[in-house]
């Protein structure tokens, strides 16, 4: 049978498959434990209010909800985007908005835009694996720059702008995710944020703000996760976030904030990739936002995944062996272990699934493969007695596996 | 204010606005009655029975149908896939389908996974202008092949493959809408078929089919609408289609049929594009399929088009002056009429609206841009009585358009 595969394009060729979904294979076994997942507590999803909400909206206008809507979005899925940046600091017109399906699609319509082959794109090292696939996918160059505990690096910021100022090379954007980062759960510092501002105006290149955990800040305090975008005098970022943390994944909802003129060129885009968003989906938002559900549904979001952190963070405390450090989130999904130098966490995983328990390797997150020694763990979507006896088994394995190796 | 505009990519400076949709915003005043439009009848939407799927599929599991799904498609999804294929003499394994958002998606990441710049694309003359827009957007070259009553012309098909054989350009794919294709209306015969199947293989291109309307076939005879891939022993056709036209398009769902490999490809793209598709509207289709109800839907949704498409033809009939021509449509949504020669439909835009009429200019959906004397007018969106009104106008708009140029 001829498989056609020299017809492939070059892009098509080399498309690669993500490594974190081939290890979740695994990982899906009844017994095991898995910290690997990324996916929001399902027990908390709103079920009934979606339900009623949909209900309501095909009794009224049926025919509308079900009808293609606007490729930049319905004006009630756009309000509701202006509805949750309002918490965020964020004024919002409806012409910097455009609706898109997650934000994933966000960050793929960036990219076609912005980026040519050889272009070079800043990412935070480590960073979301999914930006990673679709930037890799355009041809960029993507470089890395090293974060510490305030968040990217200023300093490699600036040398590395040097570095491919001298070569000659293109920076078109930098990828930020300012908020309990996906994988590492860290916050980048608000003076962080005004300097990588700065540094963007200096060296003319655009900002990519993935905030989709923003208003999960365990605290409440939303004033210590405002966007770049809240103090962007210049029109340097273009913001993109979500309902899937806050409200569901499966709605498919996402969107991006920018100037108009921008915004148009994702309009365009967007007819091409999926013609618009569901706009039942649309409504939908709006709907959990005007009648303030959402508001107190993120309440208490808030409260589970902060109860659990503090759950994975006291058993990390109490199980860990000596050499082992991992971060402390104020809010999201996840965090980030470093283990001891010598430890290939790639190389333990099959220790680790023998031990009843999983987690994606550190290296999976690396624009360039660094990390080997670094893992991300999820207390997003386990309840909090399995992630306390997972943290137990994770210290098992890793003691297990030091005295093997050792 | 800095434009950013420096920092586009060659496809973000070239995205180009459908034309389409910039002549859609005039035609959309209250007192004009449109035949631009390609949207379904929101009438016939089943409101009540989505409503119902909906509530019934989030009382039983809303934890499942609100989470990510799969990329390649929930077993729902492509069960419903596999159901309505099966009406049209297609036997589908799961291995062979991922489920799009909308076959908008299908043709995207269809063009992603074939096309270089510099490949040859042939496509019908004309052909759906939201194919044109992707291949355009692909830097491929597309060359339009004409049709006659019988579909793409076999004999300008072989000439344009030699030609391209000399010029040593790749062919990589025919892009086909064999039943009721927009926007002519015109159905491939079973003959011609076997014949483009034959050529493809002869040649090594795949074909890109695409089948939103054939379940819309006026007289229920399935047969004379089955598609290409229904007699494709060697996996050259990857076949599109969408639920769309059957239930409704803003669920925004469709699938793609093809080689488990491929699939693969399709699967690896989608993740970048927008990770999975909605599961709860994979569930829905499903549930309206597995119910009986879509079934009988369909039979229904035929009698109304039959019947709009049924108004059209004699009020053409009774209204046009001499000179003027039209498809007679077996099904879908659309009538292609051709005018006198000196006649451009673009510079009679202005006179129609005077008339409170508005259609498509043909010369949008030709690759070449061509067809300067030819229109597409809709029978899906309006109501019988506005139908007869709308094409009384036309016609007079032909006449005062003809009197004024002679």
């Amino acid at each position: 049978m001829n498989a056609y595969t020299d017809l492939f394009s070059f892009v098509g060729a080399n498309l690669q498959g993500s490594e974190i979904r081939r290890l979740f294979a695994t990982s899906m076994q009844p017994d095991i434990i898995s910290f690997a997942g990324g996916l929001p507590d399902p027990g908390s999803f709103p079920a009934q209010e979606v339900a009623e909400a949909v209900n309501k909206l095909l009794q009224q206008r049926g025919d509308l909800y079900l009808q293609y809507g606007p490729s930049s979005g319905t004006r009630e899925g756009i309000d509701a985007a202006i509805h949750r940046m309002k918490n965020r600091s964020i004024h919002a017109e409806p012409a910097q908005i455009i609706m898109t399906s997650g934000s994933q699609q966000a960050i793929d319509i960036m990219t076609m835009i912005f980026i040519d082959p050889g272009d070079v794109i800043l990412v935070e090292e480590p960073t979301f694996v999914g930006a990673l696939g679709t930037f890799r996918n355009s041809q960029a160059r993507i470089i890395g720059v090293p974060m510490d505990e305030q968040g990217i690096d200023i300093t490699i910021l600036k040398q590395t702008l040097q570095n491919a100022k001298q070569e000659n090379h293109r920076v078109k954007f930098l990828y930020l995710i300012p908020n309990f980062q996906n994988p590492t759960g860290l916050t980048m510092s608000q003076e962080r944020r005004v300097s990588v501002l700065q540094i963007a105006k200096e060296y003319d290149f655009m900002i990519l703000e993935d905030d989709p955990y923003g208003e999960l800040v365990f605290n409440g305090d939303l004033n210590s996760v405002r966007p770049l975008k809240a103090q962007d005098a210049e029109d340097r970022v273009i913001y993109t976030s979500s309902f899937s943390k806050i409200i569901s994944p499966g709605i498919r909802l996402g969107w991006v904030l920018t100037a108009p003129h921008i915004i148009e060129r994702f309009d365009m885009a967007k007819q091409m990739l999926d013609v618009c968003s569901n706009p039942l989906m649309q409504g939908l938002a709006w709907e959990l936002c005007n009648s303030g559900f959402l508001d107190s549904h993120v309440t208490q979001l808030r409260r589970i995944y902060k109860s659990r952190a503090d759950v994975m963070l006291a058993a990390l405390q109490r199980y860990m062996p000596e050499g082992v450090s991992w971060t402390k989130p104020a809010g999201g999904f996840f965090i980030w272990l470093t283990l001891p130098r010598q430890i290939n966490a790639l190389e333990m995983l099959n220790t680790a699934l023998a031990h009843n328990v999983a987690y994606v390797i550190g290296s999976a997150f690396s624009a360039n493969s660094a990390g080997e020694n670094t893992m991300r763990i999820s207390f997003c979507h386990e309840q909090e007695e399995i992630i306390e006896k997972g943290v137990y088994r994770l210290a098992e394995t890793i003691k297990d596996f030091i005295s093997r190796e050792g």
